[in-house]
């Protein structure tokens, strides 16, 4: 097979842990499929920022650049808090998302049948949620134009949200195109009773729809979807929505299926590149003490076989493995019921591994 | 007692049916209490554009402003979704709340004891759940210039967001008097990573904080609420935030509770005036039926007797009432478990009375 290129950022806090389980598991692929992968690892976050003064080094956005697919660990922690925005790891991370073109944030949650327990939401209402929320992510208001100024009422900050017809309708044709291979199901959140760019939003979401005359659509507004969400989960399927509401209802999506320790996501732009991370963040309460759980980087993995490389093979092996470890009764730290029979990280790498 | 004015605004669906029981509760209290209320009844809503053309006219701002309270009902439905922003409700919601000042809006999220089990999550988890969103209401990316202009890539639109020290400042200073008189705990809630308007709201929480020693204040970014919110309910005592934030965590909160047909809401300016409405909407559905549940307008009633009124006692005795009927067994059809045996709304409304 063709070699893939393989960028890697491991990051702060748990991320260099978890990517080492990971990178684990695509040598395993190697072995077992003929694939050949090349990585090359690059400072990212707040270890880039100690290192080089900057959260995105020139270094790791070149090797993004040039690769086939980007493995991410996790950013961010307490010591970088409350530097200026310039230092931050997340400015990094927005600044990664926009330099790549990566439009499209894809967070699937599904409920994990071990964990069901985990999620606070009673069982009977949890039962066949399996949902995807597709994130606009380098647009609206965390891009548009910021700023100070003075005014009669003291300083006044200012936060622009803009859209325009192209970037609403790729995001949205993926929306539909995901549900198409799914359940063909497709809301749309908006507030188009209060935002301009959400009347656009939605215009532009009716125009599209005839193009996927399969696919059934829903317009409901975001204050709306926080509650449906809650009501009944099981009966989304796809949700497209634009970058701010779509980070609220994701994290909202990912923590009522209780699994959030083991949920991945993609970050896609045009073509099969993408970018591939844990939904969690980098811990670092329990970083440096190799407890913490690699499954959801893991399961980045397999997403990035499916949806970049096309290895759904592979994918299906790795997903497969991590069900049976599981199935077998291993947990890690932050999902076992008696903690006292925790496994570590590269306990649990290994058996996913050794399940293959 | 002096005569206090109150401004009746029925508006559309279940508004007229909820609001005719909450007026029957105001008289009880003047039989019981002494009390004397004169009001005045307004178009307002949909009901307003069909008979006047215009969502808010101007009959009912001038009520309004001449009364010491406002009642309002429900407003919307699907006979003016389409219409041009001009000739919808929500238009004439957003402009009521900004011509009377409205800058805080003030959401109680209580867990009934008959309805825990209509919430979706489990009863251990919503255990001791009692919180209030306090939304800033007149700012924020509501009320920014909005407008379209067309680009290289088809039409833009645009939404500003802005915010200045001031209206900051006094929303977060109501968060933490509400939070002095409960439990003391007040969380802000911003999107101070990504946005300038968070970072001035952050920075504006932090100086204000120290004039509030008592209060126990923590930051938590919007999209980590969303969860929180899921995950450790009973741990919130005032949640103060922005408008948009505002409005989809407010909305997660009330729902979270099971008991959204039960609980109302207040938006209060300076001084004691202030706005009382059910959380719930319009129901188009059940209008017209004599089903619609009346307590949570009765209950705004209540906290316009303590917010606006002072009228504590009698504030308390209509809650007692709504619980004792409750306690025993009776039930609109919404939260009945036996619909069969559900009662209707002039029914409900009737038991409250009696059991004031
Ligand atoms: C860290 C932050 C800037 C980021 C976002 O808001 O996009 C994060 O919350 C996410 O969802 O990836
Ligand atoms: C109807 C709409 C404009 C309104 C809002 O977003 O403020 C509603 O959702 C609310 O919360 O009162």
């Amino acid at each position: 097979a063709e070699t893939k290129k393989i960028a890697i950022l491991p990051g702060d806090g748990i991320g260099p842990e978890v990517i080492a389980e990971a990178v684990k598991v695509l040598r395993k692929t190697e072995e077992l499929f003929g694939y050949k992968f090349e990585t090359e690892s690059a400072l990212f976050g707040g270890i880039a920022i100690d290192e080089t003064g900057t959260p995105l080094p020139q270094d790791a956005l070149d090797k993004c650049k040039r690769a086939d697919a980007v493995l991410l660990g996790a950013v961010g922690g307490p010591k970088w808090d409350s530097n200026p925005k310039e230092t931050r790891p997340e400015t990094g991370l927005l600044g990664i998302r926009k330099a790549l073109g990566l439009f499209s944030n894809i967070r699937p949650a599904v409920i994990f049948d071990c964990l069901k327990e985990a999620s606070t939401l009673k069982p009977e209402v949890l039962e066949g949620t399996d949902l995807i929320v597709v994130r606009e992510l380098t647009g609206g208001i965390y891009f548009g134009e910021k700023f100070r100024r003075d005014s009669d009422n003291g300083q006044e900050a200012v936060d622009t949200c803009v859209y325009n017809v192209k970037e609403i309708e790729r995001i949205v044709h993926q929306g539909f195109q995901i549900a198409q291979k799914r359940r063909k199901k497709l809301c749309s959140v908006d507030k188009a009773n209060v935002l301009e760019t959400s009347r656009l939003w939605r215009e532009t979401v009716i125009r599209i729809a005839p193009e996927y005359p399969d696919v059934e659509l829903e317009h409901v507004l975001v204050d709306n979807c926080a509650m449906q969400l809650l009501r009944r989960p099981s009966s989304f399927d796809v949700i497209v929505t634009e970058n701010m509401f779509g980070d609220i209802l994701s994290d909202e999506a990912a923590m009522l299926t209780g699994s959030i320790g083991m949920l991945s996501s993609a970050s896609l732009g045009e073509g099969s590149f993408g970018l591939y991370e844990p939904v969690h963040g980098s811990a670092p309460d329990i970083a440096g003490q190799g407890i913490a759980n690699p499954i959801a980087t893991i399961l980045s993995v397999a997403l990035m076989f499916k949806l970049s490389f096309n290895y759904q093979e592979a994918g299906d092996v790795i997903e497969n493995a991590v069900k049976d470890v599981l199935d077998a009764g291993h947990r890690t730290g932050d999902i076992a019921v008696d903690k006292s029979k925790a496994i570590g990280t590269t306990a649990m790498g290994d058996l996913i591994i050794a399940a293959m």
